[in-house]
């Protein structure tokens, strides 16, 4: 399987290299043959390429099985041009693979749930997978530009019923191999791409009778995460609305750092990324929380390797560190030890023999 | 003082009675004028007249300086057609009188607190005041409408420059009387109005040197609610991205049936809700509060007619009344006494005494 490793920006680099040493230690374990390839993305792209994508990158990712993502962005960047912002590599290697579902699994580690902002009674049990709809929308819609000598400005929410249908389809799949319950969000009193969704949502759950199917408003859902989060499932929603609520729900469980996401296409193809950012202000300290991008690498074995069970082991050995009270600065854990970025790697990797 | 009140629908109808006798109240006290027109709005005004917003309740709203509304929309006109739903009526009164500025105050009542879904130590101090953007955006921007025979949709985020000039206006106003800390919520990275929104922010800035503000992405606002409420002052931000955050923001407080609203324009004219909905399940049971109406007349009192002081009677008789113990079955109070609309209004008019 040929891995394709965008370190990226900031603690990027650093986890990437924990990441990369687990990957090769479950290889090793159940021999498989992972061979890795290092390309550049975000503002480590513009520094290098002037552009936040170079072809060459695009290219290599065209050719990969996967691709992991460490986190691109910060300060330094910030003063660069709209166009090639680093957040645009992103958005560039999303579109260009056709990477059309994100998936977002929020679910808590016992050892941190004391973290929450929420009261333990309403986090308690919650398990959800967001999936966002990735490469439509209010995202790449055209038009998309001034007017009026610059005094007007336009973006333009565009869905056909082709991106709509395959990101519902993931959503009811998903739901049927998880807890049989999907909850659709949308905005349908207000917006026309809405109401189409809503349709389409309602003509396949015909082919799912199996699957629940919950409705539900933009603006209620955002309330629902707070008050009762462990009554969803899964919940598919169009790019915007997802980039909103994925964020939302990741703070639920207190652990940020340990979140893992997937941007994934139907044959497989998938690229992996922790849901933390770039974190500027700890790069280069070597206190970055690495197991964000360690439970990435899982998804990929799963999503994209088919290899469940390498898959579950890696999340077992992050589990079971965390029982033992390793965390880094990030995390809290009573009575615990907290550790850097190669010890906390190293831990995982000791539970992996 | 000319008020149209508009009950629409379900709880609508029995807390618009008690907010018409907290104001009468106040007006005898105060010896004030005021004068009530009740009429028909959101399903109400379906049944009576065959869509949401008529002609009549346009003109009465348009001759007033205030507007009270209770709730709008229910199950029973969930399958009239998109053109003629309840919530259109809510959307034709807010554009047909210019109401650009939804003004949400999330504060929450210290009897109240122990039901907020956040730990006690993260709600507590928050005093948030959230300025949505009401009339432009998605809402409103045209082309909204299906393609390639219905099988694409489309809607169109537009704003001009006026449009966002005058609410980040409203913004710094509100900061400056409040604790000078202004929170521009935007998605810059990704759409082009809100480059020109962040834009605008940026040279209004110039001109109120004595508040501070930070821009701040949609994606981590949704974040930030949760963990860190009151680190807010006032929030200024677009129409969806104001629906989904207030939205958001009101259940951190425990009790979204005591939140008021106002949306206004600049000559202070202003129509004023309660945040919750029309309820339809206990519509007709005396059982709804009445809180949330009676705080969003007082809402009218300070900002339609400039009366702060009656405004802050009301209010502290609110508060009195929950000290007290007085609930309604939405609520929960330790030793309380849970009481229907009738008695919790009178629990408040005894305080106005
Ligand atoms: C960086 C930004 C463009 C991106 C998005 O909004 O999609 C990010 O917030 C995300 O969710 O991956
Ligand atoms: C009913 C609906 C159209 C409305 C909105 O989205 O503006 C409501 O959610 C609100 O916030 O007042």
């Amino acid at each position: 399987k040929q891995i394709v490793l965008l370190p990226g920006d900031g603690i990027g680099r650093e986890i990437m290299e924990s990441a990369k040493a687990v990957l090769e230690a479950i290889a090793k374990k159940y021999n498989h043959e992972f061979t890795f390839e290092k390309h550049a993305i975000g503002g480590d792209a513009i520094d290098q390429h002037g552009i936040p994508l170079p072809e060459e990158t695009v290219q290599a990712c065209q050719n990969a099985d996967a691709i992991l993502l460490g986190a691109v962005g910060g300060p330094k960047w910030d003063t660069v041009s709209p166009n090639i912002r680093p957040e645009k590599g992103l958005l560039g290697i999303r579109k260009a693979l056709g990477l059309f579902a994100n998936l977002r699994p929020i679910l808590g580690f016992k050892a941190l749930l004391h973290a929450s902002p929420l009261k333990q009674e309403i986090i308690e049990g919650s398990d959800i997978l967001i999936i966002r709809e990735l490469t439509g929308g209010l995202y790449f819609g055209e038009p998309r530009e001034r007017r009026d000598n610059g005094n007007s400005a336009v973006d333009t929410l565009l869905y056909t019923r082709e991106e709509i249908e395959r990101i519902v389809e993931k959503g009811f799949e998903s739901a049927r191999i998880r807890n049989k319950h999907l909850t659709s969000v949308d905005k349908a009193n207000v917006l026309e791409s809405s109401r189409l969704w809503r349709e389409i949502v309602e003509e396949k759950a015909k082919e799912y009778p199996d699957v629940q199917v919950e409705h539900l408003l933009v603006d209620a859902a955002a309330m629902k995460l707070i008050t009762s989060p462990s009554q969803f499932d899964v919940i598919v929603t169009e790019n915007l609305f997802g980039d909103i609520l994925s964020d939302e729900a990741s703070v639920l469980t207190g652990s940020l750092g340990m979140l893992p996401s997937a941007s994934v296409r139907t044959d497989g193809v998938g690229l992996y990324e922790p849901v933390h950012g770039s974190a500027p202000d700890i790069a280069g300290k070597g206190i970055a929380n690495p197991l964000g991008i360690i439970l990435s690498a899982a998804l990929m074995l799963r999503h994209s390797f088919g290899l469940d069970e390498e898959a579950k082991e890696i999340e077992s050995a992050v589990n079971a560190c965390l029982e033992e009270g390793y965390h880094t600065a990030d995390l809290a854990i009573k009575n615990g030890h907290q550790v850097g970025t190669i010890e906390m790697t190293n831990a995982v990797l000791e539970y992996l023999k």
